[in-house]
């Protein structure tokens, strides 16, 4: 059955592909808005991981809302929230197109967003008759860490910035192009050690 | 990594001991109050799913607790979280003695018990230096029954009566050794179609 895995090229979304392939033919889909060459980023990120890819182009009235959410709140969390319930619908109408059984993330036990509440899921799933999983969902932080340490290849980089291909990534160039980078960079927290999945062990 | 996956017997468990062999060496641990011989049943499921298996007897205590609880609310919810709960302690007690890294159970997401919330889990793995994971957390039926279809073989018998290895059996015994049979029956929910777990596809 096939299983399609919302795709960042991060270590959780390519970690939940890998503990899904036991069990369903997994394609790995990245969403974009075209705003930025994620889509190519994702893609050899999934080919070093010896997983299909493909992209799903996501209606730029989403990041245009998102936009705006994140000016009236002056975070993240409720755009990055939006964006995930929208590529999951979006993805969802393609079910009989590519004859999707099941939509998985890479959200974690940990994670304050994305987040569906159970009711969301329900509905989702029932809307759709297509199963939503998140495969990280049980797991913490340690275990992952484990459990990436022995199937993942981690490229760690605090000298550049390496190309995320995540909601994020786009969401703050949409920023950037509407308000301004000054403006923008303070709605984002300074960002982290970058890191970045180059193969499987 | 030892990974010490609470093992029912059932379904559930049997397919989250599944999903973390591929990270973890998996050691299947069935929690028994030497009221009934589900060691035993247990150990020969083990056997056919080709994992490591051995017992870990819980303390009497525990199980008067859950009786008492159980004829104070009138059905096995806050019985059947108490024992899960000592369950974990107790094993967790053992992490040095047997290596373990990882505590796993079978929970899924629509189980309504035995359910951790967040802050008990944080507080566990403190506590312990322990992960706990439930690798079935983020899936719902339909998909697990389809990993099941594909990994397990299952028979099932309406007719007589199959052995099950979980708490709710030994905890059925106690409240008949303790109030009798005809009182006990009424506080448990009249058992639906019998299933076994018998070999790995």
């Amino acid at each position: 059955m096939k299983a399609c895995v919302l795709f960042s090229g991060g270590k959780d979304s390519s970690l939940s592909a890998i503990l899904l392939e036991e069990f369903f033919d997994v394609e790995l889909v990245t969403c974009t808005f075209g705003l930025l060459p994620i889509g190519n980023t994702a893609s050899n990120i999934a080919h070093a991981l010896d997983f299909p890819h493909r992209c799903l182009l996501l209606d730029s009235e989403i990041i245009e809302n998102a936009c705006n959410m994140m000016i009236r709140d002056g975070f993240a969390n409720n755009a990055i929230n939006f964006i995930h319930r929208e590529a999951l619908e979006t993805l969802a109408l393609q079910k009989k197109e590519f004859d999707i059984f099941l939509i998985a993330d890479g959200v974690r036990r940990d994670d304050r967003v994305p987040h569906m509440e159970k009711n969301e899921i329900q509905s989702f799933e029932d809307r759709h008759n297509v199963c939503y999983v998140s495969p990280l969902m049980g797991f913490g932080r340690k275990a992952i860490n484990e459990m990436i340490r022995t199937h993942l290849v981690i490229e760690e980089d605090e000298s550049r910035t390496l190309q995320k291909c995540d909601y994020e990534e786009e969401l703050k160039e949409a920023l950037v192009r509407k308000i301004g980078l000054k403006q923008a960079d303070q709605l984002f927290p300074k960002s982290h050690k970058q890191s970045r999945v180059t193969a499987r062990i």
